[in-house]
């Protein structure tokens, strides 16, 4: 299992609209191959600032199923314009016991 | 519920070392008031780099109980050391649907 991580810092005001942005994009991320959860959170520290946090099965699930998929360029269509900067993803898996 | 996110970037060939100190500090956050869970996991594009994810019951738990706890000073005396640089630490709570 693969965790996504992305901190989204978004343009200043935007908060509504991005959420509700956000609410329309998931289904095209919860519909893919080998997706296994998501969540968005909202930053204390930081009012511009997100976390997306996306389990995937396999890394390429995400870099390859999901970024070449149809549903991808809806997902960027609701949500890129919203970023500022546009934020570096990282991937990461659960440190063995 | 409140969701602690640090990106912990540690001193080059560390690895081995940072992952056993932290097998032993986990012990010193488990057992704080309002502790729910926490993860360690381990980036794939930069092998210096970890992800902490820790709920808390409440912002407080984390910043006042566990920071000033006892059992801080233990975790601290495990893991600064590694650090580099020293990491932010953000809080997040869960979007409302």
């Amino acid at each position: 299992m693969i965790l996504e991580v992305a901190i989204l810092d978004i343009k200043d005001g935007q908060n509504e609209a991005f959420e509700s942005a956000f609410s329309k994009a998931q289904v095209y991320i919860s519909c893919q191959k080998g997706y296994i959860s998501h969540e968005l959170q909202h930053c204390l520290e930081q009012p511009n600032r997100y976390i997306l946090l996306v389990n995937w099965e396999s890394l390429e699930d995400h870099t390859i199923g999901f970024r070449q998929s149809a549903e991808y360029q809806e997902w960027k269509q609701l949500l890129h314009y919203f970023y500022d900067p546009f934020p570096e993803v990282w991937h990461f898996t659960k440190i063995k016991p």
